[in-house]
């Protein structure tokens, strides 16, 4: 089963309006099985609406337009369809009580322009809109659905959960499209890849696809397959993550989509134990990334960010001497801020960073993207050594997901 | 002159990415005089992408094509991208020294995977890439321009800006568009506009568009202007921006598109001043942003994050008994925090946060995105209450940027 999605307005194509309508019917969509193949933005005219319903009813037997439905000049998808599907506009009663409801609700009366949305077209199924006054529209012609819905996100998102979606499953035979996700840290695209290569070679022959989904620090691999039995398909996936985890253990952090933080979270909570940390070339985002967690002042005690060389001495005891011998970027100096931290801040568990985040302040010996970072724990002290690269921000990510991950680790 | 933008990925169909490359490319094509007809997203298989860059070639003389362009498997778009444009792949040799000293930053070898990023159509313009190993192509062919960019947003963003953009200007004739931005914080969107209302209307008659982009905390002005004199459009432009700022003033942090923590940290540079910060709900983000400035060192000396009410007294000495008899989210607690941060690590200011970030731990007496923020500077101590709204990340935000702003106008 083939669906595409059709968005309209000018300011998705300006970019001043970013389409999450677009990723939530996506996502819909492939959950209940039917394939996306394309998704298209056009302009607000007739003849982009035309030239984009018509080519998508070439490849697809579903069709999800948003947006292009208010009451005013965007009136233009309305007329269109029921030109397109060649019929034409009739009062729907069921559809003008609803309008006048919503109006009342406001102790507003009905002008003739919002009585214009009870306006649809004669061949259609009107879908009514609780959220607002522009109704969904069904068309079944020609074995092809195509669904018109408001393009506000509450008003498309009601509309598309509650009524076109148990459309769908009456209408059609709904295949079965699965995924899983396996969240990696700390290797590369490339080198995952030639790592799994004959894993790949092995799923793919089997019917199945991978794609991964890079970030900085991260990698996200996801294996789906579509076929007619779901239990069918899900035992090939398990089958297929289970001879995948032993090939890249060393960097997975979640058979799941969910981030480090939250499953670091969880090793923390299920373990009983509690985290501090002390940052320096970090810079705060190790902590961000933590508490951008709820809940997660439940193992998260605290942290020093310790910028300047001073602050290591005021606010951590860090002998000044020590940093002067060893540097502010040195295992020593990184061993003894965590040490430091966890006794002061009394946790169980501190991460700590110093490092070269750039653009500025590195050398021959420490290069730009040199970064330090110490864990220290019940069982002692580890530090290790990183060299990221040249760009600030990616080497902060970096070594901050670094870090989270060297717990994740010890955690295990 | 008529663009369209191709992302290629199942990852944008199925949902689980939010497609912004689009809105970032859509958003500099317009402001560049370039008008975008169509966003079109495929799955990386050969056909979708034929299809989609086929039917582009007939409506525009621009197409920008982002994605697919990764060492591995599901990224086919440079093989598609040659068999297409009746060329073979070639290796470039400026490319593959690109990619062999991207590698030997990291201190890694050129894998046999990697090298292939260095093959590149024949017929094609190669696009080094300074951020990543995959280099775009510019195609020029019967008319149209086709540039196919990696879909990893920092990579497309600088190829695009700083090579695509330059490229196009040589190759079409573009009109004059010239803009300002206007960046506020701290007032809504809404309430600028009434703000503004007449001012608007007075440069709307004048032929110049104003946009409203708001972030959370954030509301960016941009004022654009489009003809053929390029001196006159850049005089209307000033003469509109110095009728706007008196009537926003006092929510201004900058005239240029800059962030708040770049307006401050070049603030604190001119005046000499060093900054230090005790965060509490805000979880080290106000740390993230200022440190994410290149040579904020300069200026920031480090800080305190104590979740954890034993850390406030571990760190910063906050008395217990302050803390029982107010709550940590109070005028008393987040006054102290300040006063003892600029104490213990010596700046000049310290601003400090204190609130139910959410989603739990309110109370009906402090409901969640109560914020206290306090000000500790050389003429004492300011504190203010906020009540920002029911969204954790969204009141980490806009505490953080408020008690930026806080600083900023102090310093003026």
């Amino acid at each position: 089963m083939k669906a595409e999605i059709i968005t309209i307005g000018d300011e998705l194509l300006i970019g001043q309006v970013i389409d999450t309508n677009s990723a939530f019917i996506g996502a819909e969509l492939t959950y209940n099985g039917i394939r996306v193949v394309q998704r298209t933005a056009v302009s607000d005219t007739k003849e982009a609406i035309l030239g984009a319903l018509d080519a998508a009813r070439k490849r697809a037997e579903i069709v999800i337009i948003t947006g292009g439905l208010g009451p005013t000049k965007d009136d233009i998808t309305k007329v269109t369809l029921a030109e397109y599907f060649r019929t034409e506009l009739v009062m729907n009663a069921e559809v003008l009580a609803d309008v006048e409801l919503f109006f009342s609700k406001f102790g507003k009366t009905v002008s003739d322009v919002n009585r214009k949305q009870a306006l649809v077209p004669a061949s259609c199924k009107a879908l009514r809109n609780f959220n607002g006054t522009a109704p969904g529209m069904w068309f079944d012609a020609e074995g092809v659905v195509v669904v018109s819905l408001p393009g506000v996100p509450y008003e498309m998102k009601s509309l598309f959960s509650e009524q076109v979606l148990p459309l769908l499953r009456q209408r059609f035979e709904m295949p079965v499209v699965l995924q899983r996700t396996i969240m990696t840290q700390g290797i590369g695209e490339s080198v995952l890849a030639e790592r799994i290569e004959q894993w790949e070679d092995e799923i793919t022959a089997a019917g199945m696809k991978l794609a991964y989904l890079p970030a900085p620090g991260i990698v996200r691999l996801r294996v789906m397959i579509d076929g007619a039995d779901r239990e069918h398909c899900s035992t090939l996936l398990d089958d297929a993550v289970q001879k995948l985890l032993p090939l890249i253990e060393k960097w997975t952090f979640a058979t799941e989509d969910i981030s480090l933080p939250v499953a670091l979270g969880e090793r923390l909570k299920a373990s009983g134990k509690t985290l501090c940390t002390a940052e320096s070339c970090t810079g705060g985002y190790i902590a961000h990334l933590i508490t951008g967690v709820p809940g997660s002042s439940a193992y998260y005690l605290g942290s020093t960010l310790t910028y300047a060389n001073k602050a290591k001495t005021d606010l951590l005891q860090i002998p000044q001497d020590l940093i002067q011998n060893n540097g502010a970027v040195s295992e020593e100096v990184v061993t003894a801020m965590a040490q430091q931290a966890r006794k002061i801040i009394g946790a169980d568990y501190a991460l700590a960073t110093s490092g070269i985040a750039g653009p500025d302040g590195g050398t021959a010996e420490k290069p730009v993207g040199t970064v330090w970072i110490a864990l220290a724990g019940p069982d002692g002290t580890v530090a290790q050594k990183f060299l990221f690269g040249d760009n600030r921000e990616r080497n902060i990510t970096r070594a901050a997901l670094t870090a989270l991950m060297m717990l994740y680790k010890q955690l295990a």
